[in-house]
């Protein structure tokens, strides 16, 4: 009986070995990889992930899980994830996996372009297709319960549509009413203006990730198109962006990669090459990241660091001094982009894409009527409407690479964020001492003892209540958020 | 019958393609990697090698082969390869092949520390190991052959000890003879001094491989500590490194590694990912990279150019002019190191090299006796004692990390690039007028033309003899040495 788990921990060390081979990949493709190798490339990730595809369908794992007796409470988790994996990857027929990973392939490739031309209809046949097919998929996972629901296990194991339907429902009208309020201020902050340039930028990025304890010695800090984090372990990359009018894009993208980083390089050694070894889900994962980057580093002793550091590196920034850099910060403007929203309308943007994209999946909603519903929930909730299609539905690329049940996460990860931050202030009352001389590592060590290091020892919320000593709720991140931004407002 | 030869080509195109993966995860460790992830890197290295492994072992190939019809010339050169390669597999016992790896592993930080400490005493019961196993490997190969011979089929198919000697007997004397003439002229010529900045090294690297061709668009240059080249078809990338004091160092480094990269980028695309993909053997792998480096990029015409793009970038060279440059770059200078010799002096490191460890193989030399008859060689042919150690039988990874056979593939590179330069000027006239200009297209052109895009198509002499012409021998590259270093030297 040890032998079948050890054999099946074995085995599966290897899989998780070339999965992280296939990780690196991805990441020299964003990062090194000359244009004129894409098309090869394809091929090669296409065999890598073909023999991952065969080691996690091997008819082995079946016969190894139903015999392994796992020797301790991570052994039992261990089990428990790679037995769920494996009758997850059963259940979806093989023509079935291979007509999504064609389908969305060449989806993508046609809605870029009808996010180009701002041309909706272009891009309807296809994400019908791909509604379909994911839709499909889900009904085959759920083996009769809630289609939505086996979809989110993907990325949120345990979530479900209605229990985020709920945490959402309380968020959203204190949410639009903190919006109204603050756009409607008759103070409003000045915006960051100037130019900067991209070696300054990277000079501070790399000064923000050693504020939050990025470990270099197992990490790099590169350039890319959109920015990412990449890999497990003790090879963690990070990657970011210059656009010489908006250095906040640099830093803040830098510090939420650190975040993301920052939670795989602290996970415990002995979890390496496990299933144990990673974040344990997209939604814990941006809680890591969105708290470093907003509750810690949007805060007002943190940006007085980091308005010193600014000056050190490009001079005067023509704002007054530390305040009105805070607030240039934490700036809420109109928009329409989820990318580029800020912490009091971040989320708004998310309840409308998972409602949507719910109802798209339980078929109450046609793909042909989404752009109206998408405008029409648009303007109820920003106070104005969408111009053109690449503003508002074409925005994201999710949909059309078929990750439907992906943003949900976005927004459990800002509320996840808000519970450990009030978890952290009040068992950390000097921190902020800390946070004005650039010097996160109090913060980052509690996160590390209190949650990272644990990997995926827990379920999703169950590693966030352990770490708070309390259940996630929205509460903490609404007040946190009513509070901050009335006081920046002086509402 | 098409069935199996379609089943064997698409099952080897994704080994090739896992193949290249490997080759890019290798490029990213000496490059990218940080230091902290070499442990877990090895780990993944070791499970794609796995999976490689079990791939060309796999029994179906045995069936398809015995069933495979090519419809083609090239389809019957890729099944003769895949025979061959799957043969020899077979003929090494699982067990050696693994005693191989453990001992050639451990062997080089061994042999690291021994020449570290110039502690030969310390190697040489891991050189005693290894050299018995590769011994054994050879024999096992050979089928009752020679061992040194089937050891030299990994590296250049067709190549026979008995061949090479030969061949090296005509070298040898006449080389010993230059060297001694050139070491003992009244005129020497005066070395590059000064420092020279690496910014500026480095851009001029650039424009060296501009000048003979090399793709960006299908490559990049990094730093490595060790140069090298590295993958086939699209994605051939290429390292380079600076030492301040000696910019030759890292333009005539760029301009070999050009020289393996350009075969590489220049094969014929019906050819990616299959076993006629990559060049064909490490000698013929040479001759490009040689023929580059020396014969073109140690051209009075071509260093001429050079010589007003180092003024350029680093302002007066202290040298009086381009003939003083000239010569420079092709000073002889007395030194005990391979990797540091200049055209006239290396082939004699290798023939040395090469005698004494097909006498191992052989039985006819102990490797208790083998720094002794290493000193003897050296003093012989160089004229001067090896001091220490690491100057002599300790300078080279190669015998530790098991590689008997490859050491005379770089004497046969140079033999080959001797007699495509001959076959070259006389196809191409005016070739000095562009090299002139720091315009090696031509002859970039004529070797693509007739040599490069054909890869594997041909073993390796008969892809040396289509190109001259003519069958290679060592006449071709002793007489331009001979008449290139004795106009130098005044002589």
């Amino acid at each position: 009986m040890m032998n079948a788990f050890n054999d099946l921990m074995a085995f599966q060390r290897e899989t998780e070995a070339l999965a992280q081979v296939a990780g690196r990949l991805g990441w020299d493709q964003e990062t090194m990889m000359p244009r004129g190798a894409a098309e090869q490339r394809g091929e090669e990730m296409a065999a890598l992930e073909g023999v991952l595809h065969a080691r996690r369908t091997d008819p082995r794992i079946g016969d190894w899980l139903a015999a392994a007796k796992a020797p301790d409470a991570a052994g039992a988790r261990a089990v428990e994830l790679i037995g769920r994996a494996y009758r997850r990857t059963a259940l979806v027929p093989a023509r079935l996996a291979a007509e999504i990973a064609r389908v969305t392939s060449l989806a993508q490739g046609i809605w870029a372009e009808a996010r180009a031309r701002d041309d909706v209809a272009l891009f309807l046949p296809t994400l019908e297709r791909v509604v379909a097919l994911i839709r499909e998929k889900g009904q085959a996972l759920a083996e009769g319960g809630d289609a939505y629901d086996a979809l989110l296990e993907d990325y949120e194991p345990g979530a479900t549509g209605a229990a985020l339907a709920a945490m959402f429902a309380e968020m959203r009208p204190r949410l639009v009413s903190l919006r109204a309020a603050v756009l409607g201020a008759a103070f409003q902050p000045a915006p960051l203006q100037g130019r900067f340039a991209p070696e300054g930028q990277l000079a501070l990025a790399r000064q923000m990730a050693d504020a939050f304890g990025y470990d270099w010695g197992r990490g790099r800090l590169d350039l890319a198109v959109h920015p990412f984090s990449s890999g497990s372990g003790n090879d963690v990359r990070i990657t970011t962006r210059t656009n010489e009018g908006d250095p906040f894009n640099c830093l803040y993208s830098t510090i939420h990669e650190t975040g993301h980083a920052g939670y795989e390089q602290a996970i415990d050694p002995a979890h390496l090459l496990t299933p144990l070894g990673q974040g344990v889900s997209m939604g814990v994962h941006e809680s890591q990241s969105r708290i470093y980057e907003n509750q810690i580093g949007r805060s007002r002793a943190f940006t007085g660091w980091m308005f010193a550091r600014m000056k050190d590196t490009f001079g005067d920034l023509g704002l007054a001094d530390a305040d009105a850099f805070y607030a240039a910060a934490n700036r809420v403007h109109d928009g329409h982009i989820r990318t580029e929203a800020d912490e009091v309308q971040y989320n708004l943007h998310i309840m409308l894409r998972f409602d949507l994209e719910r109802d798209l999946i339980a078929g109450r909603l046609a793909v042909a009527d989404l752009e109206a519903a998408w405008n029409e929930r648009f303007l109820k909730d920003f106070g104005h409407a969408v111009g053109r299609p690449s503003q508002g539905m074409l925005q994201d690329v999710h949909w059309s690479a078929g990750l439907i049940g992906y943003f949900p996460t976005y927004s459990l990860g800002n509320l996840y964020a808000g519970c450990l931050h009030q978890a952290l202030r009040r068992d950390l009352p000097g921190l902020d001492e800390s946070l004005a001389r650039g010097d996160a590592s109090p913060a980052t060590g509690w996160l590390r003892a209190r949650l990272q290091q644990f990997g995926g020892l827990r379920p999703p919320e169950a590693t966030v209540e352990h770490a708070c000593g309390f259940a996630p709720s929205a509460g903490p991140l609404l007040d946190y958020l009513d509070a901050k931004f009335r006081a920046i407002y002086r509402l």
